[in-house]
């Protein structure tokens, strides 16, 4: 289709690559045009490159494609595109991500290398969809023509959708969160099955930092050319659970203001985002809220608007904060929403905008 | 040996009750000598009654024992007992564990039922052991040559023992805490593996209710017949994770004044309870702390201390209670420490206090 | 839509009642009417009573139906059906299904009671359709205007689609059947995660003799009134293994003629059943052939085909047999293909074919 | 302790030198004296450089050792021993196994690659301990001091173990053999959660070809210089699932002459093998028949006679084979009997014959 704009997937062999090649097929505005991988797999079919382990088989769109390196200077000679999401892995993102943005690409990243920097938008549509504007600063202090925009780790999406109406309604001063990770936020191959058989790993390198930063950032305010944190205290225990996708967190919440477990139900049953709302990726319901007591589950619930909506439940008073305090869990799928869907749906506001 | 004081295990073919009997195998104090199971088991002999599931074999022991139904009129005809270690079930122990109190028999019971009543003491000998007093008050009031001594709810157990050091050098005001609790905590067959595998049940009914009453018991003070709960706020999140045995749980704790984790460290690895140490099921440390970031995790570390060990790792600030915060995980067995262990333990101090 | 056939489904809350709910959504033919359960959920709406354990949630048009007794006296009065799907368990079928069939009502069954009865067909349209006819034998015999229509055990499912087109094209000998079979095969609660976590369960009861049995009927030969079974023997070790949906058979086949293993991937791969093919159940395709060395897998490859295509991987030759011998491994989704699809399916021939 | 044998272990840091470590803590013949690692190890302490993985913690005698590169160049220098386990991985054997043999240590293998020399013993040694007088030869020929003897194919151990009798009794002519396998099998990290969890993974590379060469060597004739091979037909079918340790393993035998299922029993219950049965490392009893309908299961099983005996159950009739076949299952510990224990009961062997 000659209308649809052409992008490329960086990191094309890996886990999320490969949510981002299933995720953008059939896509109305979007259509992939090149793929990268480590220089070892370039020149080789995607189908011989890659060991697909997301459900369903290799697209026939793309098996044939050849592989390109992940270097800057593809572009515009062996990739004509201007839009690339990238699955590379942090490492490699640190240099290879400026410089296809110097080239003139606007990068939709998943690694968390430029998430905090001051001129990045770091970016949830339906919590924080003005701070995309940031990417007019960023290209004006770097010289860029394309940019980059970071999507969030994975951990803090289902998080921070259900603080945007708390923070917006209530305001929120404290909030401890506990969270319960799927195996395939570390990648493939990532956790070993003897590491996580019978078993529970409480600690995930940088994830509780991550959390803790990126929810004050994402919650924050766009201020000119730079974001102001929200004042809010986020703390952390970051775990993995044998859990194939998606992650859930336990939240205990202190609001600013007080509030009763059915006025919360109300503010997440009622949030909408109109602006994000009819976009291709975007959820029927940004949050929907189940009112059993033993939901949501990651496996009985992840794919909860096409695995885009954030999962809600068991929301009760949290008693040690008084009439101000809140507790419920969030559960959001960590490679869909947390990842590769989380960026398609950047490009879409991004695109509907027309800052593409 | 003639010496031995015979026991018998009531409710002995369920989960508990064959964890009961693998702990008392070779017990230098106690020697099972009755097993009683629901009527319709009666009068066959062990091996045939029960279905064995945890590891290894049926003991040769009792093998051949046969069954008697779970009433108190088989004491002193049937059953030469006075010390009885029960697994029943809730809706069963209501009733049959007084009539056995009333029969003479001093019952340690791992049931819910009785737990919170006002002259039942609720006992993790390292924390509460003065609390056993109280079986003379209840003795008193009930007319019961026996009694009743409760054994904590198995999710409890670690977040109780980590807490009474801590109470006693610094005081403490609220506690958030988060489980990731083991399939056996349900029993057997208890969770379906339709319900756990690549999942998490967020929800386990009581659990939550429990943990915080019985956290504020068991830290409470005897007054010569009653006890006075700590005033401590205990608010939980309890899960169900795809784990055979072992209870972790993640605390964020308010100090009452200020603590450093290194002096949280060392409290608890300093921790040290003379009156139990040297009993036969006590482990030699109540609390080992880990330094790696990753420990404890429960297949590795539950067997610490062959299972009455309380295991404490990740001990670091909580920045959201300032000077006064620390946070860190428990992991305890749940079905030795939390259950058939920690009853044999508390059987075993008033052994020792000549209160049998 | 006034059009469509109205059908209930007895047992309908149980996990394969609710494959029958789920798949039986939209359907083109079919149209639940009535919902059957035990008689203490008679009255309930369905969404009350049910415990609903597989993906996604209750369907809207079922939420509120009220569920009828499983009782053939409903019949035409409470419940207008001629057309009923059984998900019974064996025990509650036995009577249930004839009093339902002598009431006028064609009920496709999933117990295993009357599947090796004479006059009751065994079906996988694939493999046998023309075994439907029998029905007339069986409604004269036993006076009924209704019948019973049998689905096989879900484990041979796979190793019948593919013993077919072989069976047809060199004749079969013997073969070696060992099953690591999927947990929803035992219903729910059904297996315990106490012991298939790190585990495998190397027996199943029953299930070894119904799969020798079963593949014999399915590819016999119907003549007049009865089915003379295929001379072949085979023999099944049947294993539980951690695995959610999906069997998967390992096969050792002695072929009557020689074959090589190109010759065997070309007899599956062209397999087609054209007076099947183009019906709503149908897969696109009975058996898929895959060719990378691991697969098919239970997780990655259960749905091919919506859950309903066999999918056979790993063909090579079986030196044990010599020129004979072929061994490859089949998958097949045991809640859909094996039970509730298959089932509906069977009765879409039968509708078909003007049966109904 | 002077007298003890100072042993190295070469590849320490991986699962299976782990496991070589944890069975020599208080071994009455053997001390470790060295532990070798790559080349980046060299130098640290081993608790820095081990990511410990099996149960319990580093033993605190190993804890400080210096690691040594796993260079011939070190024995007699750095590393006085001339006996040597060896836990590397099949690359780096195949030049260093040789290289330390030449340099006069005996090195007890577990790699594949000089399984199937013809000088070199492969050896079970309650199935073919004979074999280990090849040394001789292959000392003789290759002109080294020292020597390598294999361990087998930690998969073809139990069904090896369980042959022998049947071989000695009725003869055998055909196996066939389905391997349901644990993941510690792949070492570590090895298997990827995403590939097992919910998941069978029904091909592990090499593995089939290596238990069919394997068997017929194992149940080989010593004659003078060589083995001859048995005349056995064996076909697998080799599979991977989720347990952590415990390869099970169903066997369909075609014996040489007729028996019953009953006297399969009797002759696997009766096998001894006196001069082996009272070294340390040797289980009570070789094989260990279970009666129950359901066992033996890898997690409830997998430690009989500390993880060196071969559990075998469901003993049946094979129908397919007549009076002739018989079908069981077998199981046994992959890293203990199938790997590092299996290592060093060889070398207790050839310790009590004075061969070193």
């Amino acid at each position: 289709m000659a209308n649809k704009i052409p992008v490329a997937v960086l990191g094309a062999t890996g886990a999320v690559g490969q949510r981002f090649i299933q995720l953008l097929q059939n896509h109305p505005v979007f259509e992939i045009t090149a793929l990268t991988a480590s220089d070892r797999s370039e020149g080789k079919r995607y189908v011989d490159a890659v060991h697909w382990v997301i459900e369903g088989d290799v697209p026939a769109s793309v098996r044939d494609m050849v592989l390109l390196p992940t270097q800057a200077s593809i572009t515009g000679t062996r990739a004509d595109v201007t839009l690339a999401f990238s699955a590379l892995p942090n490492d490699v993102a640190q240099s290879a991500e400026p410089a296809f943005a110097q080239a003139g690409v606007l990068v939709f990243s998943n690694a968390s290398f430029y998430r905090m920097a001051k001129d990045v938008p770091l970016v949830i549509p339906e919590v924080n969809s003005t701070h995309l504007q940031l990417i007019r600063q960023q290209r004006h202090m770097r010289g860029w023509c394309g940019g980059i925009i970071c999507n969030t780790n994975c951990t803090v999406s289902g998080p921070a959708m259900s603080l945007r109406p708390l923070y917006d309604q209530f305001g929120i001063k404290r909030v401890f969160a506990v969270s319960m990770q799927a195996q395939s936020g570390a990648g493939y191959p990532g956790v070993s099955s003897l590491d996580i058989t019978d078993n529970v790993l409480p600690f995930i390198k940088g994830e509780e930092d991550k959390m803790e930063a990126e929810a004050r950032k994402l919650l924050g305010v766009l201020h000119e050319d730079s974001i102001t944190d929200a004042p809010i205290a986020l703390s952390a225990h970051c775990n993995r659970v044998a859990v194939i996708d998606g992650h859930i967190v336990t939240m205990s919440v202190e609001l600013a203001s007080p509030a009763k477990p059915e006025d919360v139900v109300r503010v997440f049953s009622d949030y909408r985002c109109p602006e994000v709302g009819d976009l291709p990726m975007a959820p029927e319901q940004p949050i929907v809220v189940r009112c059993e007591a033993d939901r949501p589950q990651p496996r009985r619930d992840r794919m909860t608007g096409k695995g885009m909506s954030t999962v809600v439940g068991r929301v009760r008073a949290e008693p040690l904060f008084g009439d101000c305090g809140v507790k419920f869990i969030t559960l959001a799928h960590n490679t869909i929403r947390g990842a590769a869907g989380g960026s398609i749906l950047n490009a879409e506001v991004v695109w509907k905008w027309g800052l593409i």
